[in-house]
This record gives structure tokens, sequence and C-alpha cells, in this order.
């Protein structure tokens, strides 16, 4: 689940593994070139922590925001 | 499966578009560093081409290539 | 030099090690996915191999071709 | 230049687009896999912070640490 904090989209994800996460933000990282948004995230082994805003729109939510977060767990679903 | 051919092995994989096929790519390009070992592959869009041989035992199949077939194979298990 | 073949453009690419390719593949992976225009490529340690055609217009090379040739030749021009 | 905080080794690193900077995770992303040891970091378009310590060692700076950023930074020597 998406939260809303700080006006920012925040959501962690976890894997089994440095592989599977770091493959899991490549796939993300296509997702922000494509539609040219890119996320702010960390990672540390297993763990990938996201959060979404919009510099240009002030850092607030904007469409953008809320239109990458669904992608990235349509990636999610499909495995 | 793997199929021996040419003194290699070789295996076929599809996936659903080019982000899972690359996203698969870089999880084998972790085994392939990790185990010093380097896949002949190709791909494109969805598919991607496997072959394993061994270079420096001239070209034959080795144990090598036995433990990164099984190391690949095991990438798509888990999921 | 891109190099017209089996109405294919065609380049080699040569890099110091197998990281080294392999980031390479990435970014050419970014602008496959930007432009939905997807390469044949095989990678063997440190070389990779780039093959561009356009599928929808009966494997001929276009414009697509053309464009995608030069954003990856422009990407070891950065560095 | 690495900079001792918080019993941690911290770098920040600055490319000319998020395309560029994503490759050099993927570069950093193998070596941490080689060596099993993986940083804590974070990334926003072309900012890449890279933060290393042993928790292993109770979080302190050890050789570990040392020898992986050495070897963060001549990813970028070579270029």
């Amino acid at each position: 689940m998406w939260r809303e904090e700080d006006n920012k989209l925040k959501k962690s994800f976890q894997f089994n593994n440095f592989s599977e996460a770091f493959a899991f933000m490549t796939q993300v990282a296509f997702l922000a070139e494509k539609m040219d948004h890119h996320p702010w995230w960390a990672n540390v082994y297993n763990k990938v922590e996201v959060e979404l805003t919009t510099h240009d729109a002030g850092n607030t939510i904007t469409d953008k925001d809320k239109k990458l977060a669904q992608a990235i767990d349509k990636l999610l679903e499909k495995k």
C-alpha cells in the first residue's frame, strides 16, 4: 500500500535477496525513463524504499506520481 | 530444458515483454560475475537465448557451465 | 561505424570487461524502451553485437533504426 | 572523497542524467554481489548517495567497506 506522507507517495518493498531487489529496480528504472519521471529511492540488500513527488509542481503529489505508483505495483502483480 | 549442441549448453527463454526479459538478464549477469563465468547470449524484445561453454577448457561443457545453468533455472523457479 | 548488411544496421562494441559491457547494455535498454524499438543483440564477456531492423516495416532499415543507432553512439561519446 | 560519519563511509556521486547514474549503480551492484557486501544507497535522477558500513561487525567501518569504496572509485577512474 502506498502511503501519503510529507506530500509524497511512499512504499516499501521487500524481496528474497539483493539480486531480486535490483532486478525490480531495473524494471522501475525503465518505467521512470519512459515516463520521464524519476523516483527517489533507497536500497539496502533485499529492501527498496520508493518515494514519489513532483518537483516541477512544487513537490506535491500529482497524477504523474499516481501513474508511476500504479505501474510499479503492476510489475509485481505479473510475477 | 537445456539442450547439448555443438559442445554448448543452450536454452531459450521467453518473457511477457522486454522489461521482464532484461530484468532476468540482470540477474543472470550477477551470477556470471559472481562465478566469473560469462554466457554467450542474445536478446530481442521478450526472448533470451543463452549458450554456455568453457572457453578455457577448449570450448567444451564443464561443471562451470552446468552450475551456471542450474543457477539460471533457479532464478525462474523462485518467481 | 554502423554497417548495412542483410537489411540491418550492425555494429560491434568492445569494452574493458563484462561489467562495462553490461552497463552499456542497460543504457541501450533504456533507449529501446523509451523509443519502443528493441534491438537484436548478443553479448559475451566484453563484447556486444547490435543489429537494428524494423520488423513492422518488413524487416527493413527505417528512420527508427537510424535514430536508435545515433542514440546508442551518443552514449559512448559522452564518456 | 569518502567521508567518515556515524560509523559509515559516505560519498555522493553526480552524473549527466538518470541513465548514466543507473548504469553506475548496475556496476556497483556487480561489485556488491561479488563481495557479498551490499551498500545502503539512494538515488534521485542523476544523483547517487552511497553509505557503507558492516552490519555483522556491529555497524562499524571495516576492511570490507574500504575495499568496496576503492572498487567503486575505480569504476569511475576507468571512464
